[in-house]
């Protein structure tokens, strides 16, 4: 290859790597993804988030080139999506110092192979690691905000003890609730922004209807479950009841199953459950003063994968990346 | 079947719930259990508990009819025995709402799907999930109470800071310890009543002389080494050390392994390990404010299980539901 | 065999389980370090930590003899260490009481056996427990200290939330440094003395010039992060942050890849995690006032070999018992 052709498979390595956050394979997706990391970070007024970003996809990426492990995972942006969530993750959560930076980087490198090693691990039960090598990292790297002063934090909430609630619900009105269902989706990657959320389902209709379908059912049924129970106000008006439940609607909807009626009332209890487990989730971490990330659509995906539920209708072939090993 | 004939079974299937959950595969067994949980939720002016036992009961057997996985299994009773344990830990725990019932259906139903994805994990060991599906999803969904105002907690210990302790070791005489003894067995379905002990011993023996003797050993020495290490006298007199260590000894001594000498003296090692695990987990639990459930069993009889140690003495034959994957 | 020549094997056994707690299948290595523990506990004017080393080294390795398992494992050493390791932390963080020296001894024979399970679960990866058992069993007993009466806590910290940070960065002169690096080396056994660190060095390199090599590189690369990223200057001082990188590196650099310039790197990145592993778990562990134990080396050392990543080079031959199931 010559050194543009190069250029050009890099390229959409990384923006598979956006897209595939959200399951995508597809670097369009990914693009129109970036797009509103940036629209949300600048508008945000923190642009070192999607800096992050950037960073994360290429460092977590670089480091699968070096070590040379499964380049066809490469290619289809599997190295990069657990290093642009650690790129969104560390500006938003700890001040903006060159120790963070470097930080960050060591941590983004280090998802590509914790992934190798999660993936052989759950590969018995066909089952992979999600985005839990993300997750699992990044969480260990947010403690050190308590213990490190080279890493101060920025937006992590005090250690608290879980004793009593701190608002009141709050009584939206239908554009609110719009902008907050739009908001869930737009938190997958740690972006509170509405019109994120909304160029995220364009990205995600691009590439599968089914996905953007069930990233807006996902969000929209744990808007509805947060109202219902009574959620805190704080965090059903930032969406951050909505990002885990979007990801496992993706997952069991249209992902690991064949979408049909029964692989979507499959995915309709996932969501469900995700929503109670994101809930338990937040009261577990008031203590560490770190947040759940996307540990509960993890936990529920593989909940409802390891039983092996076939359905009565065969799943989907093998040519998604993501069933690959 | 005539409906006559379907009813009775599916009858036989949910008694033997209740008894699998001491690994009795018996609809005696189960009924005196059940007589038991209704006795003392009753006695103890806290029937929804009793009503509870019975509709997380139901939930989790129609869920494994609904998805039609292993109906073996289910008419074994091992659809129904998590369920039983939510249902019996909800009304105990939350504050009696209509959104705790239908949290309670959704946590049971989910069980009976958590049960066979754990069981596939574990099966290359050769151990099974016992009672941790209840557990894991009873856990998230009671952290819950803390952060939903519509699952508002009932029963549960303020989240602190484990640092000095509450109250003196108490110094009860001789029918006091009969009865925390008694609570210790009671409390495996979270009932605080000697009466319902009681019930429990009288139907373990209806199914099996072992099971009941080494139900009543676990509890004995548990509550010996809780006086001998200075427990609390709370947890103490309401048998809160008693119930995981009570199913230890019926998991090793005869369901596990074929009682003899040997199986024996493992039994007794897994009681002891189990008490100081309770004792650990009493502490780990603490800043979360939420119980331990089973928890100290499942980990402990995994602990004693996973060597596969062979006894020389060879293992019990592969007859039980309990050996099935 | 004669009575003596027994003795002899079972001296032999013994101190190859001190040695392999560092990976070294070497009865002169277990001596030196022994002679370390010695020396420091008597000159911290802590005696009782030496004999907890030995009662626990006995305990655990007289509970692999009585269950007959493994024995060339025993031969090894491999039933010992964990022992040794429980033997050093009950009398550094409990009280010195008569109680104390029986759960010492319950906690320390239960390793062995549950090491055995550790191993059974791991060996399809092709890893092993590495010091897991002791840090499992030994943080559920020391969570009893909250809780139980009769195993009051001596040297543990009181449960806080972390919130902010209790001293300053020091600014030490360079024999302070050294001090530290050694003491990093030393708490690999609980031990706070920089004597005791450098005569662990010194029995390293009786067996090995790469572990003793290995040792100092993770001691001296943790302290320089430590002080880069403004670790407490406390923790800092005691060579809390050295223990877990030390063994990360003789783990990496020489036991489970064969030294070479890659491996070389893997193991450098492996020391650099860990140190974020151990202040990310200082933080986690602080709401149940427990250390870490060598808990960061378990999960860094994991997270490096689960990838299974071959470097080009062929791994090591199979002779070391370490590469035994």
């Amino acid at each position: 290859m010559n050194d543009l052709s190069k250029l050009s498979t890099l390229t959409r390595s990384l923006l598979r790597g956006v897209g595939q956050v959200m399951f995508q394979d597809s670097a369009w997706t990914g693009l129109l993804i970036l797009a509103g990391i940036f629209w949300g970070s600048f508008a945000g007024g923190t642009p070192q988030v999607a800096w992050g970003a950037l960073v994360g996809l290429i460092a977590s990426t670089l480091s699968g080139m070096l070590m040379g492990i499964d380049s066809e995972d490469g290619q289809n942006g599997l190295w990069g999506f657990n290093g642009i969530l650690v790129g969104c993750a560390f500006p938003t959560f700890f001040d903006d110092t060159w120790l963070m930076w470097v930080a960050l980087i060591i941590c983004a490198m280090t998802t590509t192979w914790v992934r190798k090693g999660f993936n052989n691990v759950m590969a018995p039960w066909k089952v992979n690691s999600l985005t839990f090598p993300f997750v699992f990292m990044t969480w260990l790297f947010l403690l050190c905000a308590k213990t490190l002063h080279g890493l101060p934090e920025y937006g992590l909430s005090v250690p608290t003890l879980e004793s009593s609630f701190s608002d009141a619900v709050a009584t939206p009105d239908f554009q609110d609730i719009i902008e907050y269902w739009l908001k869930g989706v737009s938190q997958v990657f740690l972006v509170n922004s509405w019109v994120t959320g909304l160029l995220f389902l364009i990205g995600l209709a691009l590439c599968s209807r089914w996905a953007a379908l069930w990233a807006g059912i996902g969000s929209a049924i744990a808007l509805a479950l947060a109202f219902l129970f009574g959620a805190d106000s704080t965090s059903i008006s930032a969406g951050l009841y909505g990002f885990s439940p979007v990801l496992t609607g993706i997952a069991l909807g249209m992902t690991f199953y064949k979408p049909n009626w029964k692989s979507a009332l499959w995915a309709l209890a996932g969501i469900i459950v995700t929503f109670f487990i994101q809930a338990g989730m937040n009261s577990l971490m008031e203590p560490f003063g770190i947040p759940t990330l996307t540990g509960p659509f993890c936990i529920t995906t593989w909940l409802f994968l390891l039983p092996l539920y076939k359905m009565d209708v065969e799943e989907k072939p093998d040519h998604s990346s993501w069933s690959k090993k």
